[in-house]
């Protein structure tokens, strides 16, 4: 099995592209820079990431529940969650080549460490210092610094003015912290619970990349868990196993996953604690996953910027406080590059032959099962039998080529089984189930397909 | 059982903000005109239809495919589809007391037929000639027609200019169109073959209203389906049946459904033929689902604006054409809210008890089953229900009140099994199961209470 390190991107890349599970988006025009759809088989693969997370975090946790809140939210909102204020990146242009640039990318790429939390005068300090250089044009002519808000502006209703000015949610995670006080009087939750949202956010990146790792438009799956504050710390650690669990049992292998905790002067002025899952691309280590100790500050903010009341009534303690927050936030997209990274693999197959194929967890993989004919004559009955596990699970059904080259393209794709139906199928009502991983192959039957596969791709 | 036009929407609201179904969007900050969230039973509810929706026209259907494409698209999509210039609403100010109206809507609000199709010319001339007053104010002093065009914008990379200018899209039908090429390269299918797609779209709608029915942002399930020139008609006829027995399946009555073909004069240019599937809801009939052939014009349009060959070579009768376009396109919040108004009843039980049920078929009902100890000292061994259940499907848990109460509190959120853990349960290893419809009640071996759930809720 191929390391992480001996993967290469263009090839996970090239795959992603060639069947069908990511296209440049908008190709035929020429694209849109770094945005990217989800083709027939990425769409099936990110909604089972996405279920398989929605099992774990809602369906199966007794504390949690979902929400689907918009994406277009009253602009006080980021005003009060500070993404109007400081949600931005620090600009310079240089004079000299007119290309523009982040400073504490500059910074980062020179030292190959975090600027993370530099003041500007200390930025721009230190590339002058250090006399770095324009990556463009090798000059050191730098502009100033300048704030460049990420968050996409629009306008609402027939007039374009700041009356009238609007934003696409640069997280979901806020659309939950309004949501709060409805959510606990409707639900009738005590605490601890938490409140459970997947969906779209936006940013406007001045250098996304990396594929689908860094895009403009990228969904995310995010849990705020609201606790008594002191109870705060122990549910960061439940959280913290319970997130590095969802993805060993999806099988992201330990060695390519590091926890990687934030130091002191790396935190947030509000948060007690913070650790991101990091994983290893092939184009090395990045965030998948940050698991926040928040405390009361987004309460604590909506409750100030808005008027209302956000404090909780804690009936056991006979006491009132504003919740304290655990926030484990995950980008959908990133952890689908992940898996597609994790699953990827090039084997050699006996003496002469090879093969690539992708070990997806069944739960993650497109298609469950495809059923191959072994001769098109045999296409009426195959059919009743794609027909039949239809109404259980995505399947494939493919009766081109030969039997090897139908199964190269199915490892190829991650579907866990292969169906073949032939000449004494009819007869004897079984057909030949052939497995991805080991190759190896059984006759099972039929009427016992179904149960044979619901079986071995439980999540 | 309550006919539709006897249910209030004033009722189904008020159950639905009441029970964390949905809830006004932002609402601390007094909201953002007519922008809505959906709460822990809205979100499952919702994904609920939305995976009956995929299972149907994606998992089932032997043509169709799925696809995720992107929100931000190259802006010459909008220019090739004719958003850019013709997606707009004539706008008609009272100069008298500044407030702004549709044309359209003035003339359908006087005639009670649709103006639809009609050039600025003729909306004026009537206005004037018919003396149509302003709704505020009851003047006819209106200013000429303007165009407003109902697709937001946005800038995206670091400086707003007419360069950077994009926009949200309004469908996602064009996402499919621009990938037709990808996915039929990509996944190998030939014609005929239909792409399927469930995403949001946005239009900045000058009256939104009537609840969910029509909002700004907004989720469509659209299919695209692609096949030979000729055969269109037959396949409209079958999309067309598909689509309502999807609707009949999901327990929509018939009585409460009707289909309106457009006339002649009221077809796009390019459309062959177009069917609206309309719900009476509480406050008139509504358009949910439209079904159109839309014949080659959007692939003819984009292959001309891209200059890339959207062909298809047809092996069989060795010709190469541009295939034509079945669509049958759906509103995701429109449905909800057909079956959430179809779901509501009120009823009388007994001589002296009533109560409000939803009845929701179970495979769109938020919870499954409610878990419901007799008494809290049973809260340990009910406990390991719920958890055994949970691992399957959505389940509720409730401790508190009389047996009665619960019954009403799961009543009214559609759950179609409320499970009691009593006394005996421990030792004759059974639970009794109360039917939501029926209200009758069964005792069932806990062992087979998943298998027993599992059955009921199939769909």
């Amino acid at each position: 099995m191929l390391q992480n390190s001996e993967k290469s991107m263009d090839k996970v890349v090239s795959l992603c592209k060639s069947r069908g599970f990511v296209y440049p988006g908008s190709e035929i025009y020429g694209g849109l820079a770094n945005a990217w759809d989800y083709g027939p088989l990425g769409v099936e693969f990110k909604n089972n990431l996405k279920r398989a997370w929605w099992k774990k975090f809602v369906q199966e946790s007794p504390y949690n529940v979902g929400l689907d809140s918009a994406i277009l939210m009253n602009p006080e909102t980021w005003v009060a969650s500070g993404h109007v204020g400081g949600f931005s990146d620090p600009l310079m242009d240089c004079k000299d080549c007119k290309s523009r640039h982040r400073a504490d990318k500059l910074i980062e790429d020179f030292t190959g460490e975090s600027a993370d939390g530099w003041s500007e005068e200390k930025m721009l300090q230190f590339i002058a210092d250090n006399h770095i250089k324009c990556p463009n044009c090798g000059g050191e002519n730098f502009t100033d610094i300048r704030k460049f808000n990420l968050m996409y502006k629009t306008y609402q209703g027939v007039t374009e003015d700041s009356k009238n000015e609007i934003y696409l949610r640069p997280e979901t995670a806020q659309g939950i912290f309004v949501n709060f006080a409805n959510i606990a009087r409707t639900t009738r939750k005590k605490l601890p619970f938490g409140v459970c949202q997947v969906g779209k956010s936006f940013r406007n990146e001045i250098t996304p990349g990396n594929f689908i790792f860094r895009i403009r438009e990228f969904e995310q799956m995010e849990c705020e868990f609201f606790c008594k504050p002191g109870t705060d710390l122990d549910w960061f650690y439940y959280w913290k196993d319970y997130c590095k669990n969802w993805l060993l049992d999806l099988g992201m292998r330990e060695e390519n996953m590091r926890l990687r905790d934030h130091e002191q002067e790396e935190l947030s002025f509000y948060s007690k604690a913070t650790t991101d899952i990091e994983y290893l691309f092939p184009f090395g280590w990045g965030e998948l996953w940050g698991i926040a100790d928040r405390t009361d500050y987004d309460l604590t903010q909506h409750q100030n910027h808005s008027g209302k009341d956000l404090s909780y009534f804690d009936q056991e303690a006979n006491e009132r406080y504003i919740p304290y927050v655990v926030e484990p936030s995950l980008g959908a997209d990133r952890v689908a590059l992940a898996f597609l990274c994790e699953a990827y693999d090039e084997e050699q197959v006996g003496e002469k032959d090879s093969r690539v194929v992708m070990h997806f967890h069944p739960a993650l993989a497109p298609f469950k099962a495809a059923v191959l004919p072994l001769s098109k004559k045999l296409g009426e009955q195959a059919g009743k039998v794609r027909e039949q596990l239809a109404g259980k699970f995505m399947v494939d059904y493919d009766d081109a080529g030969s039997i090897g080259k139908r199964y190269r393209r199915q490892d190829e794709i991650g579907t866990p089984f292969c169906i073949t139906y032939d000449f004494e199928s009819e007869q004897d009502g079984c057909v030949t189930v052939r497995d991805r991983d080991t190759m190896a192959q059984e006759r099972i039957a039929i009427d016992q397909l179904e149960r044979y596969i619901e079986e071995k791709i439980q999540f």
